[in-house]
């Protein structure tokens, strides 16, 4: 990255300088690994010890510890040391970044009728679809798909070989990464008598998906279109990779999860829950506010109760895990044993 | 969607109209939030309830609840309200959609060698390689791939960036949604000496994927081709989202799975078959017909009786699991001083 | 396949031949399949019973059954039959396959300052950023895309649909297949106080993903770029389909995963590890070399020691889980009962 002078920085997001603001850094690190050319931060109290040591031109800390930084050498003094990083990697990146070029390459393809803001860009070898609307200032990557009728609203990314379906929306300030798939079909047939068993009619899925503002998605990810009604994934929403979203699921605004989370068809998550890696909403549930579901684990039964809920198996050496398990397909017979003997003493 | 007439639903998908057939609806929409332009269903008893309160212009109901339907207003008898419903969103969607134009879209790259249907469609930016087929009215959406030698049945649908590989074959009307690989290789290696343990060798996967009629595949699973012989996919079979399917697995007619759903190498389904999101079904196994898998549950031995099967760890608030599973970890030893107990009762 | 002459193989790969060289084979198969025309081999001594029934046309065993081979006809003896079978496949598949057209497609895009060695192949609809760097003899699929400063190793091979993000790398003889995303966002945000709980800042992902020789990467699998530093793949890897590595992760050197794994942000898994299907791996852990994880089971803390660690609820009749999983729930409980019981005894 292009070297900064710590009063640039300043300058730009705040915070009290303790050194000489012409100090020059180029680069973020970890506080632990920062050279001598890097500017880092102290977020997590835990990691205090580790302050006298580091070799930082710069260290971000909190008003709590500005005596200890001091005693070190060079800092900045700031509310919340980790949303300054998060906001001096906004900078900093923004500096660096070319703007992407404004109007449609000539290996796209735009069919009639779309309509695309004078400023937004569309990458080589995209596609956007008759009645799609694109944005002020949004960014559709290389081979990247907006279908028929569907938005993106200003300053919203796609990436590369992303795919919005037909008569989805997306609002403002989004990121759609690689691989994401909006508007697939969600998973709906009916059962119909064939010869052994049952066969599956296809329910045509006649909603679509309707997502907010400044809604991050993750690789490969798939949010599927309702059946009659939207799927809905409200302002805020960050979604990690690889996250199955099933038709008619609505996620409440500011909730956040991990990669490899699933969500079955109709449940509601409501406002401000986060899902660890891989937890698994089950179907047709309700999940009340400020719901944290840790990762792994598996949500059988709506919770109305705001808190931290989990649920997987310990693991252990194959051996020790081998005999517990075996143990645990009998532990209703074991209850029923102790209670015999409880019943003797 | 284009409002239609009571009388033209069943003019088309028949059962017994009770009330003005010139009534005209615009939409599909759920018993409890129908409006006044919407006709809705009953598929299930257990909402039966809510059948006197409904809005909608029309209610499709079974023969047991004709009585209770008509006091409320216009009805729809059908024997399978739930079936008739999907055909009835079949039903309209075709009124609704666009047919996809035949011919081959000017931006799209198909190869010497390949042949196309007449009345097939090729979309923008899609790529058919040498010695592929596309069947009869088959639609192979924009930038997707159907590689050399590969071939696509009757009226099949293949998605935005769906993938499918070389010498791989989908039968008639199949829909493969978008970010689909199919045919990438399966994951076979030899392990060979090296420093400090073992390195991999490839093993070239030789065979490709079979997949019959009918069958749906949903956005971002993969299917991988065999190692030998061809991994295979029996006709009617249903997969959702992000579904992995590892290669020489075999997949039995009408058997359907949920989203995230894994099986690994060489696992034989049977026909008729169901598994829940996110359930994992280790190698090597066979699964009878008619057995069902429960969601997140994990299949480690072959299952030959009909039946449903489960078993994922309870979810419950944080600290309470904590607990449990700490104990789980001792619970071979519970079960030692339980029977040492019942030895000196 | 081509047919070839066993004398042909014994040229290319060594092994000492029982039998006539001039025998034609037309492909290989499985011991039990295998029929006149096939080259099989038997390299888990379990199988031995299955021997002398082979039809195969020759059989590749190991030194120890050398005279049960030559008592059932042609074989083959090899040191390593399983290594053996890799490499043959590796060496038919080398004589079947078209070697890819160097040079660059018409329908490519290839941004001003991409540098792409001459014999390299970059096939059609697919995407070249400025500033990548493609190796000599590297393939570059159809409607694949290499960022804008990334770098393909030579021979490597990204398939049709693959996503090589902005300066991310990978080196010499790779192999990259369809649909996957190496370099989205890592998933960083720092919380900032919202109306009704957090809401998230994004914390740019600055690092990239470097990824060493002799890497095979399964289809839709994402590797994100990491936050300040790199997300490391080092030498020798092979990850399956599906698979999610979070930003900042670093897997060692030979380490395999299956299909669905995921591993979250910062953990250090070591050298020569193995992880089943759907293994789950949590965040900031570190794992010893020569750790291998069982499938479905969660890493929840550090594996400094070497072996096999594994954790999943066993599977049973649905009726029986219900009953166990209830009874688990209060495990905690039965184990104060028993201690109770105890100490009256």
């Amino acid at each position: 990255m292009t070297p900064v002078r710590l009063i640039d920085i300043v300058a730009a997001l705040g915070g009290e300088l303790l050194g000489d603001g012409n100090v020059v850094v180029a680069r973020i690190a970890a506080l632990d690994s920062a050279g001598l050319d890097a500017i880092t931060f102290l977020a997590n109290p835990r990691y205090a010890a580790q302050l006298p040591g580091s070799r930082a031109a710069c260290v971000i800390v909190a008003p709590a510890l500005r005596a200890d930084a001091m005693a070190r050498g060079t800092a900045l003094i700031v509310d919340d040391p980790y949303l300054y990083y998060a906001r001096l990697t906004q900078w900093w990146r923004r500096r660096e970044a070319s703007p992407p070029v404004p109007g449609v390459h000539t290996s796209a393809v735009v069919e009639a009728g779309a309509r695309i803001a004078a400023d937004a860009s569309v990458g080589p070898l995209a596609y956007v679809g008759a009645g799609a609307v694109i944005g002020p200032g949004a960014v559709i990557g290389a081979q990247a798909h907006v279908a028929a009728d569907a938005a993106v609203g200003e300053r919203t990314r796609i990436a590369a070989q992303a795919v919005l379906g037909t008569g989805c929306r997306i609002g403002a300030r989004g990121i759609v990464h690689g691989g994401v798939v909006i508007g697939a079909d969600g998973f709906g047939f009916a059962p119909v008598k064939a010869e052994g068993g049952n066969a599956w009619e296809k329910i045509e899925q006649l909603g679509a998906v309707w997502i907010g503002d400044d809604v991050e998605i993750g690789a490969n990810t798939c949010i599927d279109r309702g059946a009659l009604e939207d799927t809905v994934i409200d302002h805020g929403v960050k979604l990690d990779n690889l996250i199955q979203v099933a038709h008619n699921v609505r996620i409440g605004a500011h909730t956040a999860m991990a990669g490899c989370v699933g969500i079955a068809g109709s449940t509601r998550i409501g406002r401000h829950c986060t899902a660890g890696g891989a937890a698994m909403i089950l179907g047709h549930l309700e999940l009340a506010d400020h719901v944290h579901i840790s990762a792994a684990s598996v949500v059988s039964r709506s919770i109305l109760k705001p808190g931290t809920y989990s649920g997987f198996f310990p693991i252990d050496d194959n051996a020790a895990w081998e005999k517990n398990a075996a143990t645990l397909r009998q532990l209703h017979l074991l209850r029923e044993r102790l209670r015999a003997l409880e019943k003797k003493a």
